[in-house]
């Protein structure tokens, strides 16, 4: 075998398939190989016909076709397989060699994975690639971590197929170890919390005011020339638009029970361990979790009443006032993803470029938007702004955009239509700018029961006191007893 | 050594030395040790004095001092601790020999723990004890699971220590392995929520509406003499009644920075895992984590503006509006609770008898109430109720307090008191409620940007469709992509 080919993709799914006619187009020579070798086949005949892609039957014949150092790109479903994956190559690959997992795999694993691919004189890079199909088609997001000396073998493949944003490829080297595919989870996040918060609009749009497919398109086309400018408002307005065969809205024959593969979950499970309000996305994760409960909620539906799902006032009015609560929702909810970005970089020793993170965002992946550039051109100014939110530019959006924001909760919550992300990062808002909260309750309480002791207003932070409440029981602080 | 000691403890911080006391009190005599040896004499010349308490000065001293079979219940700190304890005591006991743990351990290593001392031939018993430093003292809600085979030999010593109402203890066996903890993480997880609803009605009540202590006590004190009766809102009235030394509340002294030691977390993360919507007990974690960004608040204080945080209106309907709020709000709560439980006994083999573990919680630990008498006779009715809140008694109450729940949160929202609680858990029940929801927006997001398919309300569950919305791009679903 002569070697031929640039790099050698493991997976032709779709993704795995996009991404290589995505390397063709940029002048690279892939070759392609799957574990069914007949879908190798397929693809040569079929969407692979008329480009350079070899196609390998063994993953011998796909190193043996590969220029040194070799680059090994694995497009596969994320879990075990991976492991066995890497467990096939690592006999067959010579030092400074390079695989790369480009699928959604949980940063741990890739923390393991590249102590592993390392500890056997290769180099390993997780990497998130967002952008669906399309994305990996014509430009994702890239988002890859790893080992550090890997880069600059891969660094002009990369940024070739990614999206680009006023010349600016949509990709930079994130981290080390596992750096790349957090970004990637908190990336999936944040898309949870964004597809909420449209969704939010889409029921007061629809039960709340009243408004058809057709003036739904419209509203979520003119939010897409605002402030709102992004690929999921863009999207939603051509759902709102599409008609199924009988001339009805598509949409609405749509089973209303939405999945979901992990990555938002992973997202909230991370700001648990790492102590990070990500509200947001947790009720959009949650949201998703009631959504797929329909056979409780036909029960529920008839058990529990409620107000008429019906807002009163001036729709253009009602409108304005739901844009406010979107644009208002998604500043939280990105000043929330940044903030686990920043404690996950503490952590485990990433030096994280948030201005970086958001030009990756900008182009390419799910979640690209004019917002994102705004954010890294906040970040560019100020990298070490302690969040979005006190920065000028986003402190004075929400400020402008709370009054509407308010009005559009309490008519939902009037109407009985559920906001859980608006009304989440709402209370977020006021609970993040109040100086003084109510929290000194949950001390003396925890100190009244489990002795866990407070610390005062009056005195310096690490002196803990008692207070014997009752006027029984020891004087001794709790160590043990936890609440 | 004679053999003299019904039972040895581990370990005298509170939790444990009020155990001692609580077991005394009841005829058992106590072995206890202690690793630092000074606190065992301290103890017995201290509170234990007078008291049939034996010292012993080493892990084998205690073994010596007990019966067979002997049972050594430990009162230490969650975590390797336990292990190492463990470890130490298999080697000095006999087959048949029980090894309880009291302590708050994460349920997933009480499930590693049963199974490693029971191949030692032994039994385990992983027990949750709440009710902090007088709950131990004088009577507990105790949870054991483990090895059934211990239970009869626990089974006399742990009722008669606990907690009781009516005559019935509140203890009972939970299931096996690690359901004892699981269930007092739940309880423990409810806890941080049920003081996040008090935290709210407190800012709201001093902020809001503008009540001083004296009046907060008052109206506190009211609740507890009606549906709210609980020991949580009885011990806020004494709070908002102490005075410091200098006169002033003692409350307003304290930091308004929460402390939690991980249960709260473990709730949240184990409800991700498993699927169930505990948005509000979710709520409360993240509240205290907001809470302890006292440096951010700060500043953000100054940064960002709401409104005067003041509610307009008849204070007696904003109180009793107030009353109805954190009322269904506790509902809401208790049901997600449930439902995590009913999931965790699914996914782990566990018979849990959800009656029975009302029981155990109405009496002797933080959370005890009326309420949850009321939550036992529903489930005594009806075992198989799919979720508290379609149940007649809950149904209704819900029913009764939502306007003014609805009107609560509207006004908070409006004077920008941040009531994560409240609002979440309206979400949720407006959510859950709700035949028909939005999620179909979400279905087709994903499958015009992912292709993950969706189904259709027209045609049976498990048929899944794709849509080329674009025009272009593949018509293969994807099977790789995550989001």
């Amino acid at each position: 075998m002569t070697a031929v080919a640039d790099i050698g993709v493991v997976g032709l799914a779709v993704m795995g398939r996009n991404l290589i006619l995505n390397m063709d187009d940029r002048g690279f020579v892939v070759a392609a190989f799957n574990r069914t070798t007949a879908k190798v086949d397929e693809f040569l005949a079929g969407e692979a016909e008329g480009t350079r892609v070899v196609g390998a039957h063994s993953l011998g014949e796909l190193v043996g076709l590969l220029e040194a150092p070799r680059r090994i790109m694995l497009m596969i479903r994320a879990g075990p397989a991976v492991d066995e994956a890497i467990g096939s190559l690592i006999p067959l690959l010579d030092d400074g060699d390079i695989i790369i997992d480009g699928g959604n795999s949980l940063y741990t694993d890739t923390i393991a994975r590249t102590a592993r691919v390392e500890a056997a004189g290769l180099h390993y890079v997780g990497t998130g690639v967002s952008g669906g199909e399309e994305g990996a088609r014509h430009g994702p997001s890239i988002m890859p971590g790893g080992s550090a000396a890997a880069w600059p073998h891969v660094r002009n493949l990369f940024t070739s197929i990614a999206a680009s944003v006023d010349g600016v490829p949509c990709c930079d080297w994130v981290g080390s170890d596992g750096a790349g595919h957090y970004v990637k989870m908190v990336h999936n996040g944040i898309e949870y919390g964004d597809m909420q918060v449209l969704t939010e609009a889409y029921d007061i749009m629809q039960r709340g005011i009243g408004l058809s497919h057709d003036e739904m398109a419209g509203v979520f086309a003119g939010w897409n020339s605002g402030r709102l400018d992004s690929y999921l408002v863009a999207i939603t307005a051509d759902i709102m638009r599409t008609r199924d065969d009988d001339g009805e809205p598509l949409l609405e024959h749509i089973l209303d029970a939405a999945g979901q593969k992990g990555t938002g979950k992973w997202t909230v499970i991370s700001s648990m361990e790492l102590g990070q309000p990500v509200t947001l996305v947790a009720e959009a994760v949650y949201g998703r979790i009631v959504s797929s409960l329909l056979h409780q909620r036909a029960a529920a539906a008839k058990a529990l009443s409620g107000p008429e799902p019906r807002m009163r006032g001036d729709r253009d009015e009602l409108l304005s006032d739901l844009e406010d609560a979107v644009y208002a929702s998604k500043i939280v909810s990105y000043a929330q993803g940044y903030m686990l970005l920043a404690a996950a970089a503490l952590e485990h020793g990433w030096e994280l470029d948030f201005a970086s993170i958001a030009s990756m965002w900008r182009g390419g992946c799910i979640i690209r938007s004019r917002f994102l550039g705004e954010i890294m051109e906040v970040y560019t100014e100020d990298p070490g702004l302690p969040n979005l939110l006190v920065s000028e530019f986003f402190g004075s959006a929400v400020d402008a955009a709370q009054a509407g924001w308010r009005r559009t909760v309490a008519r939902a919550v009037g109407a009985g239509i559920p906001v859980p992300a608006y009304s989440s990062a709402l209370a977020f808002y006021d609970g993040y700018r109040t100086a003084r909260g109510p929290a000194n309750l949950i001390q003396a309480q925890r100190d009244y029961f489990g002795a866990h002791t407070y610390e005062r207003v009056d005195r310096p932070r690490g002196e803990h006191f008692h207070t014997n409440w009752t006027g029984s029981g020891g004087d001794v602080a709790s160590t043990t007893y936890e609440a």
